[in-house]
């Protein structure tokens, strides 16, 4: 059998879980189950014994007979009841239903699952972005834009910046959840004719059965008009929220590869890996290589169900059908396994003091030039004019920087020298470098804010602080 | 000059006017108004004739005086700098800000102004689709799944489903903008280094100043912790939405291309209109094949957007700006253009109940086929049995007029001829024929809640409902 | 286990053994063997009996052993050598290699063999098309543009119309097989340093080693200078092949789609065969849909590989590397599954002439209004006053027809009623009518070069004729 | 009027002519003109004066007169026939055309230029690439994989990689080009009817007039079999090909962008630039940046292209219309873009060779380890034991190295001084290290057969070789 990579290497058991195709079974079957209840209370006669034969029989999923019956009846539903009702020894289930008014509300139950799974990693994953940011508020880094050397901040920051980005994310999937709509009990064409001839037209009933129905799924409402499908944009909608929840640990984990190239931080070397087989010395940042990955992946199933939105002719059909068998549980897989990583990578990154302090210190001068700008400034000097002496310099400091023409940055040295900036006191720009830590404004009480929202997550769910990732391959 | 299509030929005047290059210098100097205003609050010195002065000449937007400076500068923000200081005769803006400073915030406006223009237009939409609904709640239609006649609903519930889709996607368009942060005023690399310095490291007035900016620009919050630039995810999670709404009237107008091609209905055709210059009896769904040929188009610029988010480099560079360029106003455009020509048509759609009513005929005994189904198990029949009796005699009167053996419909006949089903009654069958209209299950009430919705919303926003699309082309 | 739902529910032997587990290590071992007999060749001591040794258990694939042992090493080719050594007895595989030396050929192999499997069943779709449009040449259909009827064609050159749209992607997807660049041996940043140190350098020997290993692989070329891998827009090259050989079927099933709306046609319906199981009379164009389906599929994939063109960091990195896990061989499954499916619709597929016949009369008159225009403009009227009056008529014809005014096309009458076409005479215009096989234009000739083209690729490849798809479930 | 930014502040005048709203009237123009005469050869009575009346107002465009004339029509083909006709005072144009046997033919002819110029700039490009490549193929610099120092490469090799990749893309390009086939002259349904019509079925006469029509679009050849429209993927192959063309150039920039960070190179900056207004010292590599974004961008236009791809119903609709119509010349504007970018980076990129050595120098120890191995084996030692050993001193040099223990890399020292590798002398080692260029293995000889695939191209375009980038904004 050819396996799903995504599930078999990189997804964890509870999403596997609930998109085997024994999970689907048993999703299917409790369903079922819980249809004949409800039935039972609306008054359609379901006995006692046939509910309790089913539920005895539940967990007995034999998938090669339901695919030999399968083969026989080309209809896979019909398969699957047959299955069940010779196991049982009744024949109660499926009455008054059509093959969607089960799919649809289990795979949305699938869904609906998985989300619930999302958010909680996703929490874990913002609670351990906070707490490193926490860690290394004070951790003065050379911040870049445009991947050049700009202005200090702290690594605490960075990761705040990053986290911040993240729970914006996270809002938009709680949203999902709390207000996702199942399809419900509609009939072949959205207009419950059959459950309701069933029910002798009583609509309080209907309603009633449907109410019951939705309880069972946990799911907190359902749609009112439909066709034989719920609109697939709730699809669409549900793996645009998975692709934004992935992009803030990409960005996170392309910024560490970039680090990771210039030595001022890592995503880990466990004790005994190798990094190659030929090069002893390698260590490469792997982990986050493969987070970008699956975000790219995310958004080719994204792409998918792009291609089923705004694409149903009359009340439906199955155009849809193969593509969702495929991008629903793969995505669901792919973000398993983004957020996993991502909460592997938190745990085991490294930074390095030392490589940092001297890029700091090999920086310094140009992180400054803002800050000497208003020394001139005070001074007496024009802005304009102070601006074109100071980046004279500071270019020809760094060429010269290239050049191998000197070794260390020696910008305040030039600057000092020049006649035209004689309102520059040598102490005081030197002062400057040296309160280099004041140069990173108000990045250290930023984090602040980020922690209270963080705080308000790990106090609706406080099981995401403790959840611990899988080992990863 | 090379126009562009979207802005000139689908676009409404209010969106052109946000993203023409005029509408945004206006609203960058509004802006810096009102940045020199808050400085004012918090001390930093603004002569108030200086403001007097800038808002004097807000208006005097000349473009090649801007180019012919930039050509010199080789910075735009820095050519409208001067342009706009040159005018005013004063040198007060841009105190403490960098070029992100201005044009995130001034972007983000832009974006958040189209938005709300995208959200009441939806609205105008939801309303239309709404009334159409209820004017034709009780109009016998022929449901279709796979394209192929199934059970009865009205035409009113198959407008229902596909507003019920919309209302969905207008939440989330809602909550987009209810809930949108702007960047503020973070500085280079997002620590607010020199506006705090700027301010001698007051945290307070630096608060109050980020306050004034946002009441000014009318969005409800800002972000914490951002780099040179605010996530580019928050682009990906807008264009979504706008994504999302598309989609329901992309669905609505598939199948009223398919309906026109069965004559059921058609989108309108205005008097004088030439269908095609060869063959005079044409009426093409011109529009209709426009709104799907806008939701490929918001598809594109959808993926754009999701090659940004993901893809920030340490505090944040500029690979997204040409992107952004593109990207941010032809998007509102594009979906500008589809919810005017979705109005337009739910404006001049027709519907043609003689042909309706034809084609209802011709299929109405298969669309009873489940209800006879009830009839025979009333009669004492097994279920299996029966289904597979009337499925044989379905198929085979399907084939029969299909080859051209029979011009009528003759199910009824057959099925009262077979010995086997002498349950049926023929007067009962022929009952269930004439009272077609109850066949439609609960699709008239399902309108019911589905307006109610729509209700809030018309409260909420009294305008749409009074919105006239403008003439297309 | 999660199944791969594509390969498990769609694809054929063939493409699954190529990218199976087993498949792929059998391919690899393949590969090892043919560098050690090429090593031999180039004078690296290789002893007979460890290559014998080697071959002898070449087919003794233990999957679960070589987990185990990865789960030691953390290193997967680390694993796959020691598992094949081991039970080998000898050290001799690997020699101067580099694990991307091993697998980015050997996932080559995989995409050459993939290719050429798509490249004989898009002949094989290619070959029916042709077929049936040379069975249906001559049978009249109402052409429709804009889903609506425009002038007469024929089914047959409907069919050939996407036929020879097919035949222009296996151009394209004939070309990229032909020029398919496989890395070859080229070490771990693309210099061959390791393999030319161990044979001291001789580059001669260097070259023939490579060239050996392009003949074991069976692949036309190799790039000269790549990195660490071969660029990723060769993998968007060949799905995008993949995306436009999808792209003619794609339109073809839409198409048969909406035909079965109309009752024209239909995919075909197996004895036996249940469209639902609670409707008995549907028959649905499920495989239709399924080929749509399937499309869009392959657009996700393609996007997933779109995000990795474009992205090589340096001498390259693996980001890539989860992404072609799930890309490569899933889209070359959803192909195979699109292929299979074309075949069986082609050879399944139904047209009722009555139902056809009956169309074409209904709309014939309309169908010949140009030629009507020009016996106007013979007869001695002006074009535009001709076009304006039979304009009139055939539009109130329509809404007549539409209003259940009239049930018969009486245009002709209406025409020779009108005094201002005096010159039009009755007869003349019944002729038309009568001649209505006359209005195909030149559609019956212009199949003939379109059987040309398709006979050089039955030439080429005369299984394709031959092939049977697999009973698709 | 809102311009398009793509076109206005990115694209070349060529580009922009051959797509601007006059350029298209012309094109249009002279085609008409083409039809005229080819229809004369054929036979058809056009008077010479009536061919020179429309030759001599060919020029004259009005574009104001024409919108005004489609206000009356709202057909924007009849207004520009009607414009044409009486500036010339004469109605012999568009006979037996329909409309889109004007517009497929004219917009394919746009495309098919545009493709032309895209392949000039291309090998202009490749022209660049290759010629840096020789320039800097001796210049040793540290290759990386996974963003981390791996093995010695060249400068001129990383180029020549990136070159190899772009001439496969161009390759791909090339062949478009040479077998890019029109609609013709197919009328509405493709069938030809009118214009056989017209030629009272003269098959020879229709097949001459069609050949003269494609000798003046010089377009290679044409379809057989076509709807309304050409198929739709042959806009998805166009479009593909400019994405496979701009991934080489979106990778280059990628790696500059991190050389930059390193300053081993940049992009070039241009006296008297400015790269912040802030910070003087900032030197960004703001066109590498562009480069990517426009990659990006052409990613959405081949989405909105491949949502077009497979999506014909019947003979064609205009879904594709208001998709076209931005997708088409956009993305040629950005293809230009990005060809135009990055030759100035080309030109303008410079390289940092003392920066370039202290990194060659810093991790030469690492960069040797595979070739230490093998003296360790040629001194006897078992290969995976001198592995171990040396992998276990490289990782305790980097540590250290992170750490700030050490300031130099030692690794040498350490690996004499451990008994274990006893067999390793010293003086051999830093023999090594000495010859370090010798560790590029074949790099340089590698450049020698992409030099010669480009000197081919040279050939076959001379023009590229000499062609210059036009200023940048």
């Amino acid at each position: 059998m050819i396996p799903n990579p995504l599930a078999e290497r990189y997804a964890t058991e509870p999403i596997k879980e609930i998109w085997s195709p024994q999970g689907r079974i048993l999703l299917e079957r409790q369903y079922w189950i819980a249809v004949m209840r409800a039935q039972q209370l609306v008054g359609i006669p379901i006995p006692d014994e046939a509910l309790k034969a089913y539920e005895r029989v539940v967990g007995q999923v034999d998938l090669p007979s339901i695919a030999q019956r399968e083969r026989v009846t080309r209809h896979d539903v019909k398969a699957r009841i047959e299955e069940f009702c010779d196991l049982a020894g009744h024949q109660h289930i499926h009455k008054g239903l059509t093959s969607r008014d089960l799919t649809e509300n289990v795979e949305q139950l699938q869904v609906y699952r998985s989300l619930q799974q999302v958010r909680l990693k996703t929490i874990a994953v913002l609670d351990r972005m906070e707490k490193k940011a926490r860690e290394t508020k004070d951790l003065l880094l050379t911040g870049r834009t445009h991947n050049v050397a700009a202005q200090p901040i702290t690594l605490g920051k960075r990761l705040a910046m990053f986290g911040e980005e993240l729970e914006r994310a996270l809002q938009v999937l709680d949203r999902l959840i709390e207000t996702y709509p199942a399809r419900g009990l509609k009939g072949a064409v959205g207009t419950q004719l059959d459950i309701a001839t069933l029910l002798e037209g009583d609509n309080l009933k209907v309603d009633i059965l449907e109410k019951q129905i939705l309880e069972h799924l946990g799911i907190p409402q359902s749609w009112d008009n439909v066709g034989q499908v719920y609109p697939r944009s709730l699809d669409f909608e549900t793996l645009s929220a998975l692709y934004q929840i992935g992009a803030s640990p990409s960005s996170f984990a392309k910024t560490l590869r970039i680090m990771a190239g210039h030595e001022l931080g890592s995503e880990g070397f466990a004790p005994g890996q190798v990094g190659s087989s030929a090069m002893p010395h390698k260590m490469n940042s792997r982990s986050c290589e493969r987070i970008n990955g699956f975000h790219v992946i995310l958004r080719g199933y994204l792409t998918m169900v792009e291609g089923l939105a705004g694409d149903q002719w009359n009340e439906g059909d199955v155009s849809c059908s193969v593509v969702r068998r495929v991008a629903l549980p793969d995505s669901f897989f792919a973000i398993d396994g983004l957020l996993e990583t991502t909460l592997v990578v938190l745990e085991q990154m490294e930074w390095f003091p030392a490589v940092i302090g001297r890029e700091n210190q090999h920086y310094l001068p140009f992180l400054c030039t803002t800050t000497f700008l208003m020394e001139a400034l005070k001074g007496g000097m024009g802005r304009e004019e102070a601006h074109k002496v100071i980046k004279k310099h500071a270019i020809e400091t760094v060429q010269d920087l290239r050049q191998g023409v000197i070794q260390e940055n020696d910008l305040i040295q030039r600057l000092c020298k020049d006649p035209q900036l004689s309102v520059l006191e040598p102490q005081a720009l030197q002062k400057i470098l040296e309160d280099a830590t004041a140069l990173v404004g108000r990045a250290t009480q930023q984090i602040e804010p980020f922690r209270q929202k963080v705080d308000s997550w790990r106090e609706r769910f406080p099981k995401a602080s403790t959840y611990k990732p899988q080992a990863i391959l």
